[in-house]
């Protein structure tokens, strides 16, 4: 994989030209995207910037953000061809921090459960996750060194773990969504891919304009509570190993770790999720499904087939009130922890590409609007990645960051002990 | 003006055709809108609904909101032409409705301060306030009986004041704001006018879906609260004398009224109003005003240029803290009182057309997210009216309904007895 902080040395330094460093990647993308499937469309002519912390980054951007000299399709044929007239804001963020978008990833239909046509990198008989399925494959191959994808239950966490490699979902509106297409205004939350945490941390402050979430020199040692999502159901054995080795590995590098119980209150909002995000579907994607209906991804359809009407503006206003219980519920939590430690996905990335994985450990973070980081931990059969999930309190992006950069070492130092 | 709850009583009684009733708009927009300049496009070939709840009801729709069969200019030559593909969600509600939409209404560049064309239709030589120029204009001229306006600071408020229409800004994101040009995703919140408050319940309980919207047959008493916002400097003679006023009425009545002191956290969050706005607005405009830069509004591009680069994100996180210590602060105030009275303006519409008004009154409530309803209340000099604004908890869109038809009944009692 290419790493962000890495290139951004190296150009620092006068060791690597900014237009050398881009070079990089379209050259990559060139000679491996055949292969995965990563990216949609291709920018042309691609140039770096002179300045910015990003100059000479090139970034791959999911498909259903806006770009004004790029079609943006969102995975549906409803969209082909389509141009939309200003770049996303969060595009617009990359620009001015002198990054340079050089493709559109693909995406599953809307953000949907409809499978983009990309592999997953490490074994090509599996599905890479979704949404952001082209995002996290991207990166994951070493074609670019930062991608941009979504979450509105686990379309950012999932398929970096699926893929093996660092993703955070920032706390919500940490970065802007307009110019996002919309599933659920509640949810829909911008995050990055990269290769590992400082990467992360990097594309991130320069992209927000936040010094404060670049890594300091020293990692502090953070107070761990590890949670298992019990209201979740249980994992598979491949991401209770992941999560039992980042324990062991955690412990070892001296960290407090501890088991944490989730207060009833946070079982009730990972219950809620569904409907605050259905509800919000249905009318986010009124046009398409109402006046398309013909063409609309099959999945994505049937969804709103089986919960039309279903949903009564009561239903969902009594959720967003459990959603707003779970959140006090969980800051507390963070009184004697620093970040939580949990499973990223049921499992690795299924067999085959018709199905994108389950959300079922993500979908509560997502609603309480904290900050998420994906670190690999484990590589299941078939060289199969699996990653687990560090999570620290609403706007603790910072936190959430060292944390995960701490525990990304412990793992690498038990790993080279092994 | 047209009410809507009485077209609705006709049609419902076969009394009126919904094609009639229809028409009748129609007709009037051709007879009127030349002197008033409401809207800038026209539906063609415009027919009625046969079912829902608001067939036969035309509506103008402020043109910052999406259409796919109609342009989308936001103002601005920038989007001169432009067509977006899809309808923004609240124009799907509208339709599934029954609604038809027969046109666009003219807005303030991007809803920010640079004016439309738009005459105040109550005297021609005022502004009819802004953003929300046509959608207030066009009910107020006796056009439409319902249109759709956004506040992101005070624009529908405020314009329901100066052409002397009822208005409902409701609780934030009642209303979806998908497919909604973003000012500040924080706080731009879209909202209804109508003849009266009556005919605005009718209009939201429809789009919404929310049949406890709809006023009951009996009118409870309320316990109201003046406030002055003192902290947002005095009012002009004529909002004082509607306040005065509508105190008088409701008292008259058998409303408890009291006057009550804004704690201090609110005078605070007023003063954050702006921090919140310009930080969102620099990235939700990032593209326009980078890359069509020469083609901006020119107030709108000064007020860019003078915010650029002095609005950090530390200084935009704690204004959002102080945002929402505001807003516990206001929920203890209703405690005791079911709804606040305060003014909806600083005065009359001004006179010419090249300010659209002071959004002092208002910001404040946009920031808390709390449901606003415009009744006017009095008629200054030159024929020009002012409203009160009647402000409820969080959530209590019905009670702020309720509460602002017990008003505008007390107000209307008065008024016959004098």
């Amino acid at each position: 994989m290419i790493s962000l902080a890495d290139l951004q040395r190296r150009i620092a330094s006068g060791e690597l030209s900014a237009d050398a460093a881009l070079a990089r990647s379209v050259e990559a993308i060139d000679a491996r995207d055949k292969a995965i499937g990563a990216f949609v469309h291709r920018a042309e002519n691609v140039r770096a910037a002179d300045t910015g912390p990003l100059r000479g980054i090139a970034v791959g951007v999911k498909d259903i953000i806006d770009t004004a000299d790029m079609p943006t399709e969102m995975g549906s044929k409803i969209y082909q061809g389509w141009r939309p007239r200003a770049d996303a804001s969060v595009v617009m963020l990359l620009k001015q921090a002198g990054a340079t978008v050089v493709g559109k990833t693909a995406t599953t239909a809307f953000a949907s459960r409809d499978p983009a046509a990309t592999v997953n990198p490490r074994n090509s008989a599996h599905t890479p996750g979704g949404s952001s399925s082209g995002s996290a494959a991207a990166v994951a191959a070493g074609m670019i060194p930062l991608a941009l994808g979504t979450q509105t239950a686990g379309s950012v966490i999932r398929p970096a773990s699926y893929c093996g490699v660092a993703a955070i979902k920032p706390s919500f509106r940490l970065l802007p969504t307009v110019g996002v297409k919309c599933y659920s205004w509640t949810l829909d939350t911008v995050g990055l891919f990269a290769a590992g945490v400082e990467d992360l941390a990097a594309g991130l402050s320069a992209i927000s304009n936040r010094p404060e979430l670049l890594p300091g020199a020293a990692i502090g040692k953070p107070r761990i509570g590890v949670v298992t999502q019990d209201f979740a159901d249980a994992p598979e054995a491949a991401s209770a190993e992941a999560l039992r080795l980042a324990v062991d590995a955690a412990q070892r590098a001296g960290a407090s770790v501890r088991t944490l119980a989730m207060p009833e209150l946070t079982a009730q909002a990972w219950g809620a999720q569904d409907t605050v995000q259905e509800f919000e579907a249905h009318q986010a994607l009124a046009w398409e499904y109402q006046t398309q209906y013909d063409a609309m991804p099959p999945l994505l359809r049937a969804k709103l087939d089986e919960t039309r009407g279903r949903i009564l503006p009561a239903d969902y206003d009594e959720a967003r009130r459990i959603a707003n219980r779970g959140r006090k519920a969980l800051a507390k939590l963070f009184d004697d922890v620093d970040v939580l430690l949990t499973f990223s996905a049921p499992g690795a990335a299924p067999k085959g590409l018709a199905l994108t994985g389950d959300t079922r450990f993500n979908k509560l973070w997502t609603l309480m609007g904290v900050p998420c980081v994906n670190i690999p931990a484990h590589v299941a059969e078939g060289g199969l990645p699996v990653g687990v999930q560090v999570i620290a309190r609403f706007g603790n992006d910072a936190g959430v960051l060292a944390a995960a950069r701490f525990m990304e070492a412990a793992l690498a130092r038990m790993l080279a002990i092994a």
